[in-house]
């Protein structure tokens, strides 16, 4: 035990809390750097890990912005530090590294050292090689999604049922959420839905729906919509709903390592947080989605069904089409004005994503028990049709902080444009999602809300020579010359 | 590729090249934080990952010290970016973390990534996850042994044959280096030592040598040393020979990771940079130990030999006794006291060191061929009897920067001392290293050169109540307070 001088640095690590000792000192301490060190404050206690630094005074203790955040240590101050024992979580990745099945408590205790920066990101790590090394067994999976989702935040409603849907990704447009929630809203099922912003295609749910309304809510703010209106579309990324998760998908990453189980539990686990009660799962299957083969779409299928019993939400998982866009728009404005469309019956609405929307909303319906199962679509479209979906959206937007009386005609659509018409007669065989999302990302999408592209072909139209096939929108001409650039690089689309 | 300005930050990473960017220029750009990005100055190119901030300037690019350390970049000049490729490393850890073995160009791939720090710390620790559930075959440890030598700085003597040793450690004293190098070097053998310093336990063979003479020297004041004396005992973590091994140390250390490929690489490493031909290794078993049974000791021995052989250095491994120190000082000043009553023939010269020191060495110059078989010992014993030893050691000390006239009584010992008196008469049946090396510690050792313990009796020795059992050393009465209350908690040695 000793004590050292506190000095605050107005460094901040984005991960774990680091403090930094003398050299010297750390090594009469026999203590080394990333060992634990616990501080104890007249403020309170915290358990750091250490950096070393041959150039810090021995009789001070620098402290970084995460730590002075979490107990109140005046500049200065005397501090009391003690070695920290291993953490229980290290073990417990030793035992998964060894192979061997985790118990509830254990995969608890690790979730929650990663979610409460107690572990490095090194530490860390090591359970997500060790997870894809020797996989999670089903009980694991199980214990994991409820262990992410307790450890962040959950949004307290305290009705039931609550609905809630997930799309497996990777398909342009695919905007059903915006018109799942309002149907179901309208329906009077509660419908908290958080979804994620655009990573690599041209926008998420998030940016789309910004494009109408706010989405950056805290849970507070989300629950007074919730209960106001019975739905929401918030980004999910500004809730700390599941934190743990972030961060796990942060280790992932690098080395793309996507443990099935780990999957599972990270779409699992948002909706658990919400308290869902009822879960519709959509897996587009297609050579450029997320998931390319239908047995994999299967596997997925059985496991996400059996985790749903497990975690008492009754869930449902579809599989569709995912070799093409769903809509017309790719964009943030431009999604926005197809939703706005399909919401107003407007004809231009584009039907497949119409469609997709009204079959999912109806599943949901049934599921729930609002109509006899075969009924649920003609109910969904029964909303829309008769505006009520339109009118639910309208509260929602207003209750997120948007301007509900927005109408399509006044989104701001890029105004440098440019037509790629069809060289020759023929029927579109095949539309390329990557290239169409690298054309829309570089004439701006989804920084500039108005960017993107628009398709006037979809997959089995017949095309003549000359004739529009899609619209590039950009904000600025040198972002339209880029998109340009990449289209001329190789068509998005194919004609036969 | 896009254009930035680039700003030096006086910021240190410690591992990887870091740099920042605005946020919403990675946005566009689709650079994601932990990707990689190649940046194109006029004084040349580098790979560094991306962190993101908000609060930078769209138009910077902040580059932390490790970057404008390796290329010439004015602050505030233009800089090109690109976003690169996945390095390979990233494609090889995966395949090892499916569980394939690794070619030679693979491994090497992996490990020169580590080395020049274009893997981060998450990915490389992916590297030590994998090796430590799929384990290592033999041929890659020796692909790794050679990657781990090849990747780092080399001493070139350019002379054969080299001989070398190495202990696995864990026993307090034992201190052999420091007469075996001396008594190869007059026999005319070439052993260009390098020694740790202590982590654990109270001193490394470099904080013992250091009593005596600098051992922080680079590889060229090394190589000079060397070709002066043949000999020398340095601190390896002052010079760069295999450095990457010092990088996966560090990985394996939070979650002790020690994959046994790892292990032997990491000492294998070492000997194969500085040219070594013939390589003794003692593995000290005993129940505080590193090793503590005899079946774990001979898989180690056998393993090394034929990794030894693979690399084409003679090498032979022997199994000692572990279950006490070997010496009678403990601490860096108490240890090269003994060392050098050894060497000039003192008859405080502790018995069980010496013998020890002159067995090794015999190996050594039989299996060199210096003598015959069984011979060995014979040579080194008349070595140090002649006082050759000593001479060659004055000539090592004296090189290296210390004073080769230095005496046992002139060693600085500390002069607050506590004598523990055996409480009754019997048989010392066992001496607990961990506790001799804790008390040693809390008396100042190794950071206070005059701190330690020395012990009067050993194994097997009688004593009589009130009979001197050990003395504790130390620099300061406040130390040597503490060092009292460790021995009074739990007794460290049983008397039966």
């Amino acid at each position: 035990m000793i004590r050292l001088k506190a000095r605050k640095i107005n460094v901040r690590s984005g991960g774990p809390d680091i403090v930094i000792l003398n050299e010297r000192i750390a090594k009469r301490e026999v203590i080394k750097p990333m060992d634990r060190i616990r501080i104890i404050a007249r403020g309170g206690s915290v358990v750091a890990i250490v950096n070393l630094s041959p150039e810090i005074p021995e009789d001070e203790i620098w402290l970084y912005k995460e730590i002075w955040e979490k107990i109140n240590v005046p500049d200065g101050e005397e501090v009391l530090i003690t070695i920290e024992e291993k953490p229980k979580a290290i073990e417990y990745i030793k035992k998964k590294l060894e192979g061997k099945e985790l118990s509830e408590e254990e995969v608890f205790e690790i979730v929650s050292s990663i979610n409460g920066n107690t572990l490095s990101e090194v530490e860390s790590m090591a359970f997500v090689v060790a997870c894809y090394t020797y996989g999670l067994s089903i009980e694991e999976t199980y214990y994991l999604t409820k262990a992410i989702a307790e450890t962040g935040e959950k949004l307290e409603l305290n009705v039931r049922p609550i609905a809630d849907k997930h799309c497996i990704g990777g398909v342009p447009n695919n905007r059903t959420t915006m018109i799942i929630v309002p149907i179901l809203a309208a329906a009077g099922v509660y419908i908290p839905k958080t979804s994620s912003r655009a990573i690599t295609t041209p926008a998420g749910t998030a940016d789309t729906m910004e494009v109408l309304a706010p989405v950056d809510l805290s849970i507070e703010e989300m629950k007074e919509v919730v209960l106001k209106t019975k739905g929401c579309i918030v980004w999910g990324g500004g809730t700390n709903l599941a934190s743990a998760d972030d961060k796990l998908i942060r280790l992932r990453r690098p080395l793309s390592l996507d443990p099935m189980g780990m999957v599972l539990a990270s779409v699992m686990a948002k909706k658990y947080a919400v308290g869902a009660t009822h879960v519709l799962i959509d897996i587009p299957v297609g050579k450029r989605a997320k998931v390319r083969s239908f047995r994999d779409a299967y596997e997925l299928k059985s496991r996400f069904e059996r985790l749903g019993r497990m975690l008492d939400m009754k869930t449902e998982v579809i599989i569709t089409d995912g070799s093409q866009p769903i809509g017309k728009g790719i964009g943030p404005a431009l999604e926005a004005r197809d939703v706005l469309w399909i919401l107003t019956n407007d004809e231009r609405g584009p039907f497949d994503l119409r469609e997709k929307a009204e079959s999912m909303a109806g599943i949901l319906l049934e599921m729930i028990g609002k109509v006899e199962r075969g009924e649920g679509i003609m109910l969904a479209k029964e909303i829309i049709n008769s505006g009520k979906a339109y009118q639910k959206f309208k509260e929602i937007v207003e209750a997120q902080g948007g301007d509900p009386n927005i109408k399509p005609e006044d989104l701001s659509i890029g105004e440098y444009r440019y037509d790629f018409l069809s060289p020759r007669n023929g029927m579109i065989a095949e539309i390329d999602v990557r290239r169409i999302s690298k054309i829309a990302r570089y004439a701006g999408a989804p920084m500039d809300k108005g960017a993107g592209l628009y398709l006037y072909k979809k997959v089995g139209d017949f095309v003549k020579a000359g004739e529009k096939i899609l619209t590039i929108f950009a904000e600025s001409e040198s972002k339209l010359d880029y998109a340009i650039k990449i289209l001329e690089e190789k068509e998005p689309v194919e004609i036969i």
